[in-house]
């Protein structure tokens, strides 16, 4: 275990979904689905599909040879390959990895252990959206200080603002289902062209040989949609895993920004839950950190520069690539563990999210009017003229701000007292709320 | 024009896409389109907007002035306003921006600066997917040396290698036509509550003022799609379109890198077009330079690291942040113009690219048989046992390889010879071109 | 002009630094220095340089056509030399470049605008280093809370604040300066070996043809550093013209990001400087926007992922490479004038930032005493022993903190009032800020 | 272990020098050095500075739970201290950490992992620079096709190819050296102003308790530099590690990439040793695939991006960030693994490179003396004029390329046939190479 520094996803367990053990896991999956695949079309023998698959347990690997064996070969298949044949009764040996080369295995592989973390990343996503639709709703009218390039700008409501976070991680739902229901097999021979696999079903007269019976029925096996094509050199499936993990951590580390900038001691709309150590300092007794928030935030920081490699790894060379695929799969691993992470720690910071509309109704009066100026300005403009109201209003702002005062008292004009009631500008607050908790009820049904 | 060092788009109209005439136009493009709509909800006269729309000539505003103003208020916005409503006639001033803010104008403008590049770039991708359909189809059949990590590894065919970046090309057609197709206008008002359009519709005594009437509207005028909600801080938009578009380069630059490889001197599979001056060298009489294929390279050399900043200003703090928001103005501005030449390039370079059968046969000569090894070693190792036949020829390609003999000559097994004929090795080369090309066939007609 | 969109640098003045005339500037100086050169050297005679300086004008060039040229050949160089070339008098027409290949007068010339945008930005440095000196001294013992993850943590003092952002800009300074001192000449011809120089050399009975007369002769008369080799092929400078910006940019952002969450509504302790207009909304009459650190801020967020181009570009294969070299020059430009805008940006930040003691002083009495509890804490253990302490006084700290109570009257045990007191817990914020400026006063007189 | 993914520097030892082992002896380092240093200076005593040494043994923490912590507290120091303050005698407990806070342990301990880092790269980088100065002395004379953009460019000498990767080497050598000697302790306490650590002096009469007197020592014992400030908010030392490492795997990718062409199959001038098993496909019996040059590209690719999280989080906000410094962890251990991986994988891939100087000299034949066309330039230009002569030779150029001609038989002009060798035609590789030699023999004796 390798995950002290590994702040976006340490504890959360999404790092054993893309570990050692899970990638040898999926390894042998994926042997074990060619082999039965072959085995139904009469391409191998049924007995040696299931003396593979018989043979194809995690534990009888050597995973320290497999490793040393990424610096002879440059992939940890070859290795494998050879552990699992010895595995294997010898009558069946011959039947392992018939016609297969490295990266079929490894793509495959690394495709399941992407379905297993966006899984995991769709129900903590979900998670999240339940846990923010419970705060729109609670606070679809509590009004607070809108903030904009961190000054008071014209109020809104925490409502509005969790409808917001809310969209971003129905954009991520969305995102992660429509990229984890296409998520391909991937079988391409030697240089994608399926060649040992055919040689070897004509040399068995199989009569499904020819076209995509193979990989559609490995795909099928494993639970993945179908490849478009061979895809060794057409890096699309890997772009589009990195795309929907970026949305993720970017709605997501939205989120824990604003819980930063809220729970600043001088803000104190909200805060993290309270539990015995969570958020201690080694120095200071008072402190309680915030701790999820500040995890997410982490993530959220590191994916996209690790996603450069794979959008950059598309363009590698040849029918396979010298260094372009082998930069792919350190960082892929680490997008999934980081984007799964972060996942699971903003359910946490949702679910237990504390509020203080006390502290917002507190922070909406230290302008003393002003934050509302846009909408007397909206009201005097047509009186005085656009450019004069809005002279008025700034030297007002000024003069209220330098001596302490109330807007209301050094306007040179009359207005209504209760235009400067902050609750009253709440424009479409409370409809965009329900809009969102609408959508909301729409994608969790899906 | 400051286009000498930018290498991908150069000279191919990419720049003017997205310059400041063309940020400007659509600046007071959307300043018309809000106009007009809220013209028509009866929010300001009818002659207000038409006095808008007469005054909304670039050419009318100082454009040194509103880059002085980006330093003076953070974005274009402020002294773009001013000078409209200056040239706007007096009893229409009033009217100009009504109820909106720096944001709404300013992302609505972008994102109808992504629409044109878009357009561009899937016209572009189109015509690159037509030449390389071409090329597909008249070399179906060609073989030619597979290479994996650099080495020969098992015939393929040019058709198959050209089928395999048309697939990469119809992947980023589908996501620049879905990106573009969702493109949504942006209004929010000061902090995404839409607070100052209502109240000027409640002013006004407008019907329609509630919901989302008035974004629609400027949407529908704008030839741009709804938005699901203000999106101040939900950047989801600009990530897809940054996603969009790492497709493009990252299916582009594959097919730019492979050329680079191809068209080596010892290679000279593939060459590109020849003219006056092409690919000229300011020393060497000799050169002729790979220009399209360098230019499409360096292109997707840089887009992946601009996008970085796009998908982290994602996470930018409260209702419109100090920072984020303007640090993806200039990484979008130059991943639309580096993509939209991009695609311009890989349109010349595959519209001329000479390919070489001969060559390709000479180069599949080279291994003297070695190259059709793993088809052999699938005819043998039925025979003699997996490892033993692997190990068989394994020391077969070594003696080859150090005396200079034919495999067949060295291996210590009779084979029929026409067993070691690169052609008689091409998978299911064929199939697998017919389908990108039936693939093709389908999204044209999109 | 397209500078918009360039919120990090627009209006600085730092575009121009670097924008095609003065890279056509700098590379008509390059052929000069090279002709002036080879003359002094006898190559060629020195009618023929004369001319060729007279014919140096930038005004002469079509920079139009340059740029055609770009998608041409995949540089500026090839149509700029025929352009120089045509522009000389016939006699030294035969001179124009002579021995050279693009690279060396590109380099050369990026190199030119690296060494100018560096010196702007060390002036820019040393300017904020003064003014935050002047923070530093005139803040030395301004007492204000210390923040950690958001929470108020121990007190510091404002001056140390300012002084940490002291060492990040003489950080800063001392990079640039290192790195300005070192930019060098490249002069490689076609492959590194200088072939073509040594060739007209010898042709020309030059003494001094052999080894880097002519390169150090270059170099001298552009005020740039001798080439330990031809770097085509060795990209080193570039990766420490980058080094040294990350650190620029790395340093001032963190001053800008201080400078948002100071200046936040609720917090107040610092603001920008008003002017008219500065920090105007479109929308809010109240607003004054801190602009200066939005734009620092932007900079900081935008550099580093440029760089990675830069970096990436050291591994381009081949003597001189087919995208790598490439794609270099616009993130370069890019880097440069950003970094250059940034530093502008700061300079003008720190020159006029308005510093609120009574803030700070409020804001320290927000946590009611708990700020001091670390130093509470160390007094306690020694007597509780340090478990019974630190949970002593994070009950009490939360029990503060329920019921609005200060920290000494809800604490189960005596301590002296004063040990409460911010002011009397500031550590060695003096002395460090004493050190800070001895620094500073080092680094000026260097 | 899991390293099956990491290309970059699986099986090579690298990961071990920055796992969780590792570092938590560098933090039980770090305390103890600490405690020792206080009780030097009188502020703990003697016998509780050995009670700490002797309970930090590695194997009495409990990694499973420390890491459990890191999502309780954000970061593994608080649960790490706990578990260290029960592990030692009771009577020492209090004065386990005293002072301290949770960064200056980390910061510390991450700092010497990458001392420990730094030091294995810089070995292995000697010895890659060794194996390159042998084959610069090796291969001075050895005449080779220069490519420029992939194509035959001008004659250059291997001796001076390796030569360039030796500079690129020693490049690296100076910048890890100077950042390695630099590489500061970190003691700043909970907020930079070190004021428990004075507090606790000051309780203890300590008389040098004032400045930097405990920070020095501590940095004296555990072999690292002083700081020149407490750096919680001034990153520069962490930039500066990137930057080194930046510059290492640059220069290593540059050699890989240039192995990676030159082994091609059909260029065939270098290939890697050859051992059983090496490079061998799980497909392709012949396959031997360039290992190690695969394995550097692959970590070149993988460091900038990487390295893009540690300069963005110099501009963390506050007196300590919430997500800034935390998001720098994981990245840091990566880069440093990763570059300790290609340092490694570069020392045995140049140790054992094998070259083909008959290779070279068949490929230097292909283009039939085209590849000395600019000397015939040279020659020709001050005859016909400099336009004229190029317009000849590339025609001739063209026709010989057409034909399959020699350049000198289809040349309209006679030149001496010795002129169109390009063995005498390698301008400066002589002396070039001799110069890095000079270079390595000044930098190994440092």
């Amino acid at each position: 275990m390798t995950e002290l520094l590994a702040a976006a996803w340490a504890g959360t367990g999404a790092g054993a979904l893309v570990d050692d053990h899970a990638l040898l896991t999926a390894m042998l999956a994926t042997e074990v689905a060619l082999a039965e695949a072959q085995a139904e079309l009469g391409v191998i023998p049924e007995e040696a599909a299931k003396a593979i698959r018989a043979a194809a347990v995690p534990e009888r690997l050597d995973v320290a040879a497999v490793a040393d064996g990424v610096r002879e070969t440059a992939n940890p298949v070859v290795a494998f390959v050879a552990q699992l044949t010895a595995a294997v009764d010898e009558s069946a040996a011959e039947y392992v990895h018939r016609g297969s080369t490295s990266q079929d295995i490894l793509d495959t592989a690394l495709v399941l252990l992407c379905a297993a973390a966006f899984d995991r990343v769709e129900a903590d996503l979900l998670a999240t959206a339940e846990s923010l639709a419970g705060l729109v709703e609670a606070h679809r009218d509590t009004p607070m200080a809108g903030r904009t390039l961190t000054q008071h700008a014209v109020p809104v409501t925490f409502g509005l603002k969790a409808a917001t976070w809310l969209h971003g991680v129905l954009d991520a739902v969305e995102r992660v289902r429509r990229t984890r229901a296409a998520l391909p097999v991937s079988l391409g021979g030697a240089a994608g062209t399926l060649a040992a696999y055919h040689e070897y079903a004509e040399a068995a007269l199989s009569r499904e040989s020819a076209g995509s019976a193979l990989p559609d029925r490995v795909a099928a096996k494993l639970g993945l949609a179908p490849q478009v094509a061979p895809w060794h050199g057409i890096r699309t499936p890997i772009a589009d895993v990195a795309s929907a993990l970026l949305v993720t951590t970017g709605a997501l580390g939205k989120i824990a920004n604003d819980v930063l900038v809220l729970s600043r001691t001088e803000i104190g709309e909200v805060t993290e839950e309270r539990a015995p150590g969570r958020g201690a300092s080694s120095a200071m007794p008072q402190k309680h950190n915030p701790v999820f928030a500040t995890l997410v935030a982490t993530a959220a920081r590191q994916l996209p520069p690790l996603a450069v490699v794979l959008f950059q790894s598309m363009t590698a060379e040849d029918e396979r690539s010298a260094g372009g695929w082998h930069a792919e799969w350190q960082p892929l691993r680490e997008c999934l563990r980081t984007a799964a992470g972060a996942a699971a720690n903003a359910a946490r910071l949702t679910a237990s999210l504390r509020v203080s509309p006390e502290a917002m109704a507190a922070n909406l009066r230290l302008t003393r009017g002003a934050i509302v100026s846009e909408r007397v300005n909206a009201v005097l403009a047509p009186v005085l003229g656009k450019g004069a109201a809005k002279r008025l209003l700034a030297a007002a702002a000024a003069e209220a701000e330098r001596t302490g005062a109330d807007l209301v008292d050094v306007l040179d004009v009359d207005v209504p007292p209760d235009l400067l009631d902050p609750a009253g500008y709440l424009g479409l607050s409370g409809p965009l709320a329900d809009r969102a908790l609408a959508r909301f009820e729409r994608e969790r049904h899906r």
